[in-house]
């Protein structure tokens, strides 16, 4: 075959084969030093580590990880010493859009390829990045930035770009994850946050990987390279894990479900329908096997009904292998398959049975209440759950409709939530339903 | 980034962007119409099918398929039609390595990149064809061989370039899935089988599937990609799912496991250890969740631990999904990452626990013959089963072992075996124990 010839790639620089590519790191933390453990143990033959990049560098020399960088390595704490270098890739692992972007725009300009872990970087600047990327015939690749070491983005961009994709759903946040797999087997949210916070999964303020910004910057990053659309990540509907209870699980499991953070996104026309929140699984459904940190995102096409991609989505080693991997393949100058982009509005609206969990005085006349408000809103009840052993002074029960728009469940919720029996905010949760095509 | 530039591809011939990228089909069975279907319906820029090459090409372009193909579409029964036109590449979907080969061969000489699902070409002469591309700088991708829709190649090769993957355990041929995965749900095999010739996922001769060489192909092309181990098919251990029955699932449930046909690779050294067989998997282990025509594969690394990829394995979709994916890879000059691949030695002995079925005309003594026997060998018994409800003459009861050689294990089968009291020969199988690293 004839090999078709990028535009930008006119410009870039040739080398032959035998050179040797070499790399500079930016950020020395956990999946820094994991990278230079990988490169240290894999030697792959043309690759050299040749900067690290790091405030405190000192410190990060003295650390664990540097046992593995190679005695030749530059460490510093000037940009411009990577920046102005002859390394032939920088790679980003600081995190954060400032100072970040506008380092790794002058890389890019300089003739740089960069790789990058950097999700809100990628889900808000990407396009632009990418762009920059194009015309100085460089590569920007950022598959260590959705799901660690598991390779959703190459093996999606690579192995799934004949099939139409319309539907994508995912557990892309470990620290949920780990959150809520833990309190399925009977801990409460503070208790397992606080361990989550000592183990290092979770950040001291927790909102980015509880309140679903962390997911939400995946999830648009996915969208693009799965549906091809281009989500503003800030228009994106999220749903904080944090009003999960331990009584939600005890229901949930009643109903065959388990719950999740999920982040969904589902083509409609020329409307994207996206969502990061708390969401009853089946246990039937491959999210609900999905335990502790792991990653999971199940991509689903025309043609090629559910793919499932799942492992560590989080971790040092596991992050650094999707970084290495991208290393690797713009090393050997191979580039991903490039399919046109749209921009999307996006819509927090779906379709799908609900999940009420209302914790209420109980008196004569509540279900009555309830039952008269989603009929208000046209949304039919499919099952109603009320465990025993519960004071009659605070008890939590559980109605289920049938399909309905978030919105109008939202709705009938906000006139159930004004009763005065209701002693806590409702919680509202959609229900996941399989919807792969059957064998 | 400098673009590396690949020796070979100094003697392919550049096209500008724009131009359009010939294709040619060779087989216009299941997948073939789902390649001309795909085609059809996205209408990827740049892409244009010219030829199809079929046997009695007129009844195929009477069929159902032959509607998604363009009016412009040369439909030949002449392979040199295709061989010496100026199609840019060549999708083959004929399978068998005669007289396949030959004609790919051509094909690459000539210049003409090749996509094929071709598992038995590329598991035997994949190496060879790979090098004869890369003479005639022209790309040789076979994504759909494996696992149809599910990107298992394209994953492995762009995304855990970085690990140094270990092992490699998976569910590759859909027939012994489905069932398998129907006898699990109570049905008995002869009558899965039937029904599945019926539905056309298995042969008239179910030989190749059930007997493990369709699967053990595909592991012979998973562990050059994944385990850069290039091994003799011939020489992987494979074992029939067709002596499993119903029974043994009534005895996998209560070990709190089901039955699949497991491929399983795993690096020692310079050595592979490598099995096609039927196996007792963990209800708790992703492959126990895979039913019908679903495929998976979990490949483990060293650094990143289990990756588990999974999804539609078979049909003519979203086996179509993976050949213009690869297409596409190919005309937008899309090469793999290349690592280098070493020729391994295999062996089918791993150290596993055992499950040992008898079926015996029941008198005292048998249980000491058997356990006599294991000891004799050195094979500790972990359980022994026998549900109740059985005639006495005709009893099936289990034994299971601590991890023990399978060559150990089968010595002592061997040796119970000749017990005047066995009725049938026993049924011996591995027990797949998880080994991921804890999270």
């Amino acid at each position: 075959m004839k090999q078709t010839k990028v535009k930008g790639q006119s410009k870039a620089k040739k080398v032959v084969v035998g050179s040797t590519v070499k790399v500079a790191l930016l950020g020395f933390g956990t999946v820094g030093s994991g990278v230079a453990q990988v490169l240290a143990a894999s030697k792959f033959p043309g690759l050299q580590l040749t900067h690290i990049f790091n405030r405190n560098v000192e410190r990060k020399r003295a650390s664990a990880g540097a046992k593995f960088v190679p005695a030749s390595v530059v460490w510093t704490e000037n940009i411009d010493d990577v920046l102005k270098s002859d390394v032939d890739v920088v790679i980003e692992l600081m995190g954060g859009l400032n100072p970040v972007e506008g380092w790794l725009r002058k890389a890019l300009t300089a003739g740089k390829s960069v790789v990058t872990a950097n999700k809100q970087l990628i889900a808000y600047r990407g396009a632009n990045l990418a762009k920059l990327a194009g015309r100085h015939g460089v590569q920007l690749v950022y598959g260590a930035a959705v799901a660690g070491g598991v390779p959703v983005i190459p093996g999606i961009r690579q192995g799934l770009g004949g099939d139409q994709l319309t539907r994508l759903s995912g557990i892309v946040n470990g620290t949920c994850n780990y959150i809520l797999s833990r309190m399925e087997a009977g801990a409460d949210y503070a208790t397992v946050l606080a361990d989550a916070q000592q183990l290092g999964y979770a950040e001291a303020n927790p909102s980015a990987d509880v309140d679903g910004f962390d997911a939400r910057a995946k999830l648009c990053i996915l969208s693009r390279i799965a549906l091809h659309a281009e989500l503003d990540p800030d228009a994106v509907a999220t749903q904080s894990i944090s009003t999960v209870e331990a009584i939600d699980f005890t229901y949930a499991k009643e109903l065959n479900c388990t719950i999740r953070q999920v982040s969904r996104a589902q083509v409609d026309g020329t409307l994207v329908h996206a969502r990061v929140a708390p969401m009853l699984v089946p246990l039937t459904s491959p999210m609900a096997w999905s335990h502790g940190t792991q990653n999971m995102v199940v991509a689903s096409g025309r043609f090629g009904g559910d793919v499932v991609f799942s492992g560590h989505g989080a971790g040092g080693e596991p992050t650094a292998v999707a970084v290495v991997s991208d290393l690797l393949a713009v090393a050997q100058g191979c580039k991903a398959v490039e399919l046109p982009v749209r921009k999307r509005e996006t819509t927090g609206e779906f379709l799908a049975p609900h999940y009420l969990r209302f914790v209420v005085d109980d008196k004569p006349g509540i279900v009555s209440a309830i039952a008269g408000a989603l009929a208000k809103v046209g949304a039919n009840i499919d099952s109603l759950l009320q465990k025993p052993g519960f004071p009659k002074h605070r008890l939590p029960f559980v109605v289920t409709t049938e399909p309905c728009l978030t919105s109008t469940i939202e709705k009938a919720v906000a006139s159930i939530a004004k009763l005065d029996c209701m002693l806590e905010k409702p919680l509202c949760l959609q229900i996941l339903v399989a919807e792969d095509k059957p064998e």
